[in-house]
């Protein structure tokens, strides 16, 4: 596919290496490896070649989601791939899901959901911050998403109009205050999620959800690690993400009944 | 929502005791926690309560993708949901992606990437097992998928028909195999995965890669620990999954064009 | 090394069919490899090869703490060695450290520390319990290191009389209520370290440590994976040990003389 | 204990900002933090606080083995306190230990060893490169170790003197290319391991030792996280270490006797 004026093009030395970038006529990128001429770009097809003043080798690459995401400023405020992608998988995300979310930040992850729920599904998102929500408008028109995310500059501790909502995906600092207001939200046995970067959110999170007529609640930690695979010499690689974010999933059954969960649940054999 | 009759219902009573079933009339299943009388679920909401003879509580939950693979039997040998969903997520999957996938083993994996590329997407799926194909088809048809997902019983060495694809998985045993077939049948810059349970396999198979017209080479591994979140008394489960699989993702560029990446790319301060 | 009559062995097949035992004459253990005839090994050697009644090989292995330990069947108290050499390691314990111990338990992990410290160095345990203190008594003196652990039985809250202890181990439910007297026991700059085995015990302890004459605080936790290592087949293995304890670490430093560690410590760029 | 001149200081501020150096007259450093006057240190307590010109607080710590190797520069080649105090646990280092050493290196890990084994056991090192041997000399003498380390400038391929050896550590890059020689120098059941940063490694050494008269054969890795334990805001650390080594320990068995493990021992129950 050839690469249109304005299109956001991923410029692809190596993965230490790489610069996500509008190709606009007459843009250069002066870097170490000599200069782009961004520009020439236009017209040119992805997975094709530039080569900078010096030689060097620059891959024309489209850029996924995973690619705007992991090349964001706000590293500690974004949710990564891994746990957004577990997101999906693990609540049933698809075509069709009706996603209620409450913290919209910039609009990320609704664009994320968006782009797997349409065109049949939709986005209700909701935030106080009109700052926040300016700047999430201006993305999802970027992102071409304004018709599946609506947005709802709304304090969703006074309850939310969503009604039978297939998944819901709270991203609050405390998140144990809107169990109620989602309960209502959900359909029978929909899905939760909470985002939740501490110990002390988790804790709190699942202890509430317990006692707020939800069940199957799991609280989990994704760790990626990526592996240096070369020939005879294949080991992971010597640093790695400590931490993004824990998660806490659950399902909306009915309220006032309570399954004690036994001890047992837990216990397992261990061996070293 | 109503549970109809046929459709699955997901019994829940605890994470470790529950049975995933057909709602059919005069239906029992005898467990520990007493009968349970499935037939009586029929016309009940999701979410609301069944009781068994022994008054324990059997929540009525909808399963989605997440419950059917792992209430799976043959656990060795599915792709987990945490790489289905980093795989979606790092691919930049969704509604439209042309998905082109070697290996249709059951056809779960088609069946999940089909759930999010439709409608205007699609998965075209290639194996040489007319067995395992058999068994894909009635999944496909049981999941309501056979518009979204084309089979091949063709062996992909041989090369595909598809051109222009926008991701492509690589579910075999000897993925190095068919990078060339792949090559062509993915569009510039399209995204390439490749699912690897051993070190043995990352390891040719990014050796290979940089032979064949891919770049930004990545090898990953996802490990999930579920956390026991309880008040005063958080820690992490006893015991966790030490290991699914390795995934190799790659971007199709222009053939016969390397960049050497520098060992500096790797070597990062270490501190205990 | 001769098999002595009463000595522990370890009769080893695989790595999950082995028992550990002592060399008496006449005893035979029955096990679905056939009948260990457990007194013919007295008078072989170490490493060398005994046949079950239907032929099965068991090799004849002298035990190590290790093995003690792992064969142990209280499998939830126990200290693991992954987290018994990390003190070590950390404290720098060594032959001459002077340690203080507060919390008993079975006297394993004083027997440890007692192998490493000795013959110049010494171990002194608190506990209360009269029932924990008889079977340490027992266990030390089947360990022969009663002349290297000094067993107090005396609530440590009323303070220790020990001083200029080169490191102090702390294994009670609330560690945080003992930090004054560790610190009074403590030689200047002496190491300290809390078994915690959960995030509310971190929590604590590392804020009242803060407030105690401590620094250089930090809490780890060590995680052991098994490897499958075969040849064109290597992975990791397909289940690990989720969590055994988190581990608290500090330095004895003078009172009330404080160092504000900046948020900046622990920022650092993340990139997936 | 008072300060030495001439002795060893961890100049501690925060773990992030910490120097460590001799005490010596008139000498003195300059930070961001002001001008530390090293010399002020001789004669002061440890655990006491010196003052830089600034006001800022230091604290005058004793540096164990631990603040040594994580200080030291070449970080890429040492090995860490976490897989040394594990080698250390899991081979049942103690007091009295007669240990092999194969690749001296820095004398680094042989004064670790002989900081536990001593006064009643050894450490024999073999290494072939002149230039390491004189460095290693200098460190032994510097730790006061001499006296339990014996140092062979000979090739341990062609057999090493030693005899009935506790416990043999192999750090080369072939550690598969020893395993007859080390066999030979091994007690009856003596444990070994190597250390192999490489999968390439442990496979490799794993198959051979299987040949070569060894039993209990685990390859295993050891993962290391930092805790932020906070009031309130209790998580893991954004980065960690994502690799050092892998460790393969095995026990010195008869020659010519194999147990064929079934696959059975690794097949387990998986859920996500």
């Amino acid at each position: 596919m050839k690469i249109q004026e304005g299109a956001y093009v991923l410029l692809f030395h190596t993965p230490r290496k790489k610069w996500l970038t509008k190709a606009v006529p007459e843009k250069k990128i002066h870097t170490h490896l000599g200069v782009i001429d961004v520009g020439a770009a236009i017209g040119m097809e992805f997975g094709s070649v530039l080569r900078t003043t010096e030689g060097n080798v620059i891959f024309l690459i489209e850029p996924t989601t995973h690619d705007f995401i992991m090349k964001s400023e706000r590293k500690t405020q974004i949710v990564y791939p891994k746990d957004l992608g577990f997101i999906a998988a693990r609540t049933g995300m698809k075509n069709g899901s009706k996603i209620l979310e409450i913290g919209t930040g910039s609009a990320a992850t609704a664009t994320f959901f968006a782009s797997i729920a349409k065109p049949e599904g939709h986005v209700y998102t909701y935030d106080v911050n009109p700052a926040f929500m300016e700047i999430a408008r201006r993305n999802l028109e970027k992102a071409g998403m304004t018709d599946y995310v609506t947005m709802n500059q709304h304090d969703p501790h006074q309850g939310v109009a969503e009604k039978e909502m297939d998944i819901a995906i709270v991203d609050l600092g405390d998140p144990w205050t809107v169990l109620d207001q989602v309960h209502d939200a959900l359909k029978g046995s929909g899905a939760f999620v909470a985002i939740c970067p501490t110990m002390n959110q988790i804790e709190k999170t699942a202890t509430e959800l317990k006692k707020s007529g939800y069940a199957d609640i799991e609280s989990i930690e994704l760790m990626i690690r990526v592996m240096e695979a070369r020939e005879g010499m294949t080991r992971p690689s010597m640093r790695m993400i400590g931490h993004t974010t824990y998660l806490v999933f659950a399902r909306k059954v009915q309220k006032k009944v309570h399954v004690e969960e036994t001890v047992d649940d837990d216990e397992e054999d261990t061996e070293e």
